[in-house]
């Protein structure tokens, strides 16, 4: 992710052999994911394959591969290709979705993590329209219209907003035949608040764009009990009936075994200034999965790109430094504010100490800073494209359903067979 | 496909409900699949939603589903979304992948005809080039980097070509640890030549093209008899051993049961000068799937996107002429020409009676063309902007393995588990 990024671009001319693994063979640019999920990108857009970013970088190796643990006494770490010896490891594995347990939510609910989930998230919420389309019973019509989004943060905020803007401009031309002021969109957020990171004037603006000019209905206070994939039940006894329940409730820290309870909290590996976990010397965390108390933070770091990027930059000159016998230098965040979009001409943007706007201003604001922060040029060039023509048609031009369960094929050692349809 | 919106187009304003049934609630432009599938171009560049094609057309009403049936003595169809009726049907499913029934490669090839085929076909690919810097066994990696293609027509060309490009300039940067000299890539062709629709000249041009500037082993006079997964064996005896057989050789007619067995010939509807079928009155077909002899085409039109588009149109006008009780036009197809790029800079053109190049202005030609021809507005802008990118950085941006096989959920009624990894 955005932690590791950093570090190895820091290590370019590092008398250093840098493997990076990584389950993916592409960086996702997360923050702008949701527009994947709501049909207005397409992976390339956000998506850039790792070995293009690294590659002047001599000292690079690249594996795709799932992490199993980490051996600490061997200095190996043990992954789905073979176990790997290492000098230095850094850990930067960042969060995955946490369902608070919740078996029978994390087999129905649609994550939004990573470009997969994405994409079968876009394909599920156009497939619910085109059944709509073919029920006459008005139950299950507003079953497949209606999509709740749990959790208040920026992505829940963000999905709203953009299916919000799906209800209001795209989906309008494509179905005459239903009638969209029956789709519902619900934002659930178990605070009395939204965007808990955030100002409460950035919370209050948000809560009102999203009500009244994209059509969400914000639920605050509220937790999701239970979901059966026709109904989700509120802590409060409120049945909400929908089959798309998309959660962005939480995430918990991508954790691997092997280096003992004592260096976890919360889900993250405890560090010091110098993002070393606690009781190791040669292994590192940095970013969402790293847990740094400060002053400032005397429970972490809030989990946000900005805090990966400089923790990944400093710790690549730290090594640098320690390479050549120098001291390295403590860990302290810089906080230069933090900013939300709502959806098509609205934002709330942040800026420390006390510098807060919302609106139209706003919006630019995070485009512009979106923009700067995507990894290539061609990204940056796409984006631009896609969020011009989206702009100006009130279209979105990926609203494909493109689902490819028939077609996998000696995947993973399974042989699936190739059903062509009609 | 191409006739279907040729023929809808025509009935903007008719007197008609105009149902169109599809799988996809896209159009796919077939002749840049290929692009979609060795990493050049997004689905997006060359699908778009078929509900925004007609969303001007107040007459138009679209449904996902696939056709199990024809029940002409009640003028209905009976799809996976119940039966529908009709007035009058026009049949234009076009072809689908011709195994010659054999199950075996059926089930472990890989064909070309759809989006998420195409993007299989990519996750593969790049999969494997992960795959071969993970092992030390020659044999294997051998492999995993030999790519076998099927087919010495337009499609089989165009991939060949393509995956040399890779093989060139893309690959080579993102594995310095391969030899991508030690790739092999196999184009296979039954016949004594390539192209078999086009010129002899341009047969030959291609197969010098694919052999001198793209590094394809161009084997006439071959076909394959079997393939396991590691190895394919020829009918001559030859066996190369490859984990990818990409399966270009041949098509059949989509056809629809419940019309009865003497209405088809060759897996094709046989239909007059005016597109109706054998027999009946209102039961229409167009494109790849229909056969209507002529003088010039006495064992039916080639199966070309050029054929369906006009046979489409005149459709579309005869049924104007015919509700207003006007006589119809017989068809008589135009051959504009035909053309096949091989790769970066070298196409070959036929233009009738015997206008035949090759090379750059070919190349510059094809693309002009496929431009013209791309659905949307919104499409011909990314695809330029894709292949000027790709054209002078050597790259390919969309080289991402996004496999979402893990992913599915609730899908056609399966409930099948997320498995986030790591």
């Amino acid at each position: 992710g955005f932690g590791g990024i950093q570090l190895i671009r820091q290590l370019k001319h590092a008398k250093l052999q840098v493997v990076l693994l990584d389950r993916h063979n592409y960086h996702t640019f997360q923050p702008l994911l949701y527009q994947v999920a709501t049909a207005g990108l397409e992976p390339d857009s956000i998506s850039g394959p790792l070995r293009k970013i690294f590659d002047t970088h001599k000292n690079f190796y690249f594996r795709i591969t799932t992490v199993d643990a980490i051996d600490p006494g061997k200095n190996q770490v043990h992954t789905s290709i073979g176990s790997i010896e290492y000098d230095y490891l850094v850990v930067a594995c960042g969060t995955k979705t946490n369902y608070f347990g919740n078996e029978k939510i994390r087999q129905l609910a649609f994550p939004m993590k990573q470009v997969p989930q994405a994409l079968n998230l876009r394909s599920h919420i156009l497939q619910n329209f085109e059944k709509a389309v073919n029920t006459r019973d008005p139950k299950k019509r507003n079953r497949l219209t209606s999509f709740v989004i749990v959790g208040g943060g920026p992505t829940g905020v963000e999905v709203a907003g953009a299916m919000g803007e799906l209800k209001r401009h795209v989906l309008p031309n494509d179905y005459p035949e239903l009638n969209l002021k029956l789709m519902r969109i619900y934002l659930i957020e178990g605070q009395s608040r939204l965007l808990g990171g955030m100002s409460g004037y950035a919370a209050q603006k948000a809560k009102r764009y999203l009500e009244n000019r994209f059509d969400v209905e914000v639920k605050l206070n509220c937790l999701v009990q239970d979901f059966d994939g026709e109904e989700v039940t509120l802590n409060n006894g409120v049945k909400i009936p929908t089959e798309t329940l998309i959660w962005a409730a939480g995430v918990k820290g991508g954790i691997i075994d092997g280096l003992g309870n004592e260096t976890i909290e919360n889900s993250r590996f405890v560090v010091d200034r110098f993002q070393k976990i606690k009781g190791y010397s040669n292994v590192y965390a940095i970013g969402d999965v790293a847990k740094m108390s400060t002053e400032n933070f005397p429970n972490g770091h809030p989990q946000l790109a900005p805090v990966a990027m400089q923790q990944g930059k400093l710790l690549g000159k730290n090594l640098y430094r320690m390479l050549k016998g120098k001291a390295m230098k403590p860990f302290e965040y810089f906080d230069k504010g933090s900013m939300a979009t709502v959806g098509r001409n609205r934002a709330v943007v942040d800026i420390p100490p006390k510098f807060r706007f919302g609106g139209f201003v706003a919006w630019f604001i995070w485009m512009f800073v979106h923009l700067v922060f995507l990894v290539s040029f061609r990204q940056k060039i796409v984006v631009v494209f896609n969020w011009v023509w989206n702009y100006f048609t009130y279209d979105r031009g990926t609203r494909l359903i493109i689902r490819p369960f028939n077609y996998g094929k000696k995947i993973e050692g399974k042989e699936a067979v190739l059903d062509e349809v009609s």
